[in-house]
């Protein structure tokens, strides 16, 4: 059950000039799926990327990494079912004929392709069955195809993820529209599963690079589900140029109000993985302050975002605070900067927007809890943790969800 | 369901000469349970302990860090229900006056006395309830009591831990006896929850302090349920040397024999703390080989371990070689000397004792592999994990279990 994360509405997500998006049924790994998703971008555009940083990563990934160099992209092909990750040579080469095929009926080059694949690991892709599937793609690619995209790239996703945003920087009309996927091996680093996110400013090939970065820092790489970073991961940036506003370097106005808005709608996308993580019941915030960096800020959050200690006692509703604590004790283990931590430093809150419960100070208990405090704040469907680590002014953010009987189910049954 | 772990029989635990170990019932968290144990030893035992990492540590972790220094310790106290942990002041004090009640019955300082405690974290300890069983516990010591002992030290263990060893080295006699309890919180850093092996050899000092950590690596530091290293693990030692057998240095003739004695019992208990892991079906073991260094090994060994979809997996007997891969493959984020691992070298096999099956090579499945043979090796309830990471010599251990509905029940459930 997601948790608090309503399905896209159709209308609501705008179309990005320069970019065209369809889909179709292709039988990758089940019939009856529409599984394949082709998405066409305008002459000029440009695209950046950041991906999974798994040793065994995918044959797309390894395949991106290449054809971006080129900086000329034109098609992106996204295939759900088969991940073609740890496939060696041959899933390479299963890569390659995608992009050559789309790149045949595009009338483009086959480095101008990205090539995208979620789903089962170590099973050979059906290249025939893509390739065969492009043409019916290819008819239905349409500037409003977003919707669909979004729904074509699930796996395990029980609701589909897009957001969308328009908003007037220094006078010019600046759209953002994006799709992801992603709720189970799902801990990204540098990049979720699969993320897309297009604008139509026109932006510097450098500020882009930039960008994806800075975006995904803000976004996925905030979000894990089970802490199983995948072979997949990918996050795409693309500026199709066909808009009016422009952004040559980091001083051009409204540079930063643009980096906001493209960070809010992969914040959105990036908290919609953690809303649908598999079987979750709750969205959990991890908000720590108070430390010597970022890095060591989010070992901390990632610590306690992975301790299935503490994710049971979220499912559970129960503030035991305890695992938590203890969770914090063993973060030096993540960053061994924190190996000097002093624990009697350390304040933690447990909240949401409207209450917030100091539960613990001074090594312990705090002096003024009542367990029927911590209970009423573990109760609501969202829940933030608050931790100040006392010893710095660095501060960092995870979002979660919880670990239930169903994430079990749902992964013990996976492949069946 | 613990696997394939039969619970101890009384007679085959032996009583080591210079311990004798009592229980009661004190009520310390609910009632008509045996929550307090004794251990008395003789007097010139030798001691040594190791203690977890956590920077959460618990009151009596610090208590016993402090009166090891002291080298003459003659008696152990036991509970469980409360692990005084995340206590801050209020705990030490609680510690302390635990010891100097055993000190005044017993007649010993309070410093000769290592305070133990496990069970929940952050609710302050009954101590006065504590004092209170102390005279019940000490009329119940006996030599022949590791039987009880075993039994009164558990939490949520569904079986009792015991191992006991008796072997002739260098012509003399030599008894080996323990106890151990854990099955969640349970990533042993340097010990596990709480682990207590006696010998009635002599063993001078700085031996025993040396031994005890070597033990604890071949032992209880390969041992993860749930990755969640806990606030109480201590692992003790004990030469009473009332036996005859007597090693002063590395070179006394049958130091290495004494030595793996030791470990055997001390594996022994801590591959019973898996087998009783919480919720566990699946006894795994991960032996890693091929490495450049053990830590790396065992790096590779813990990210497997601790993979929510790898424990799922074996949950449901799927052979998802995907998800091992992929976990391997993350692997450089727990030691960053794997950063370089060329995922081509690596090879996979899944299997047991007695048929094994290569599973994957060349960065993908391997070509001899059949689902069916996969299958076949994931059935037992014993599955081992083999995997050559084809870049060194150095190899090591890590025994897990698998992660199933009644993990989350247990968990969800704990408080309550």
């Amino acid at each position: 059950m997601p948790v608090n994360l309503n399905p896209p509405v159709a209308a609501e997500l705008h179309p990005v000039a320069g970019v065209r998006l369809g889909v179709t049924e292709a039988g990758i790994r089940k019939a009856n799926r529409r599984d394949l998703t082709l998405i066409e971008l305008a002459a000029g555009s440009r695209v950046a990327g950041v991906f999974t940083q798994n040793r065994f990563c995918a044959a797309p990934v390894q395949m991106c990494r290449q054809h971006l160099t080129g900086n000329d992209i034109r098609a992106l092909v996204i295939n759900t079912g088969i991940a073609n990750a740890g496939t060696g040579e041959m899933g390479l080469a299963a890569s390659k004929q995608s992009c050559q095929a789309v790149a045949r009926i595009l009338d483009i080059r086959a480095d101008q392709v990205l090539p995208f694949s979620t789903g089962v690991i170590l099973e050979p892709l059906p290249v025939d069955r893509l390739i065969a599937g492009l043409p019916g793609a290819q008819s239905a690619l349409k500037a409003d195809g977003w919707y669909d995209a979004a729904h074509a790239i699930m796996t395990t996703d029980t609701v589909a993820k897009a957001a969308s945003k328009q908003v007037t920087i220094a006078g010019q009309p600046v759209t953002i529209t994006g799709i992801a996927k992603g709720a189970g091996m799902i801990k990204p680093n540098m990049a979720t599963m699969l993320g897309f996110v297009a604008t139509d400013a026109i932006v510097a090939q450098p500020m882009l690079e930039r960008l994806v970065k800075e975006v995904a820092d803000e976004s996925f790489n905030c979000v894990t589900v089970d802490g199983d970073t995948s072979t997949n991961d990918s996050f795409i940036l693309i500026a199709t140029g066909k808009g009016r506003a422009r952004f040559e370097t980091i001083d051009t106005t409204g540079w930063n109000e643009f980096k906001l808005a493209v960070i809010e709608v992969a914040r959105t996308l990036a908290q919609a993985i953690a809303r649908d993580g598999e079987g979750a019941t709750k969205f959990i915030e991890i908000a720590v302050a108070g430390a010597r960096s970022k890095d060591e800020a989010k070992a901390v959050g990632y610590t306690i975002a992975h301790s299935p200690l503490v994710k049971t006692a979220f499912f559970a509703s129960d503030p035991n605070l305890g695992r938590i604590l203890g969770a914090i004790g063993n973060a030096w283990g993540n960053d061994a900067a924190l190996r000097d931590l002093d624990v009697s430093k350390v304040k933690v809150w447990l909240g949401n927007g409207h209450n917030e419960v100091l539960v613990s100070e001074n090594g312990g208990r705090a002096a003024s809890y009542k367990e029927e405090d911590g209970a009423a704040a573990m109760k609501p469907a969202e829940i933030t943790v608050r931790v100040d680590l006392g010893r710095g002014s660095a501060q960092g953010k995870v979002w979660t969800c919880d670990f239930s009987y169903d994430y079990v189910k749902i992964n013990a049954d996976y492949r069946s």
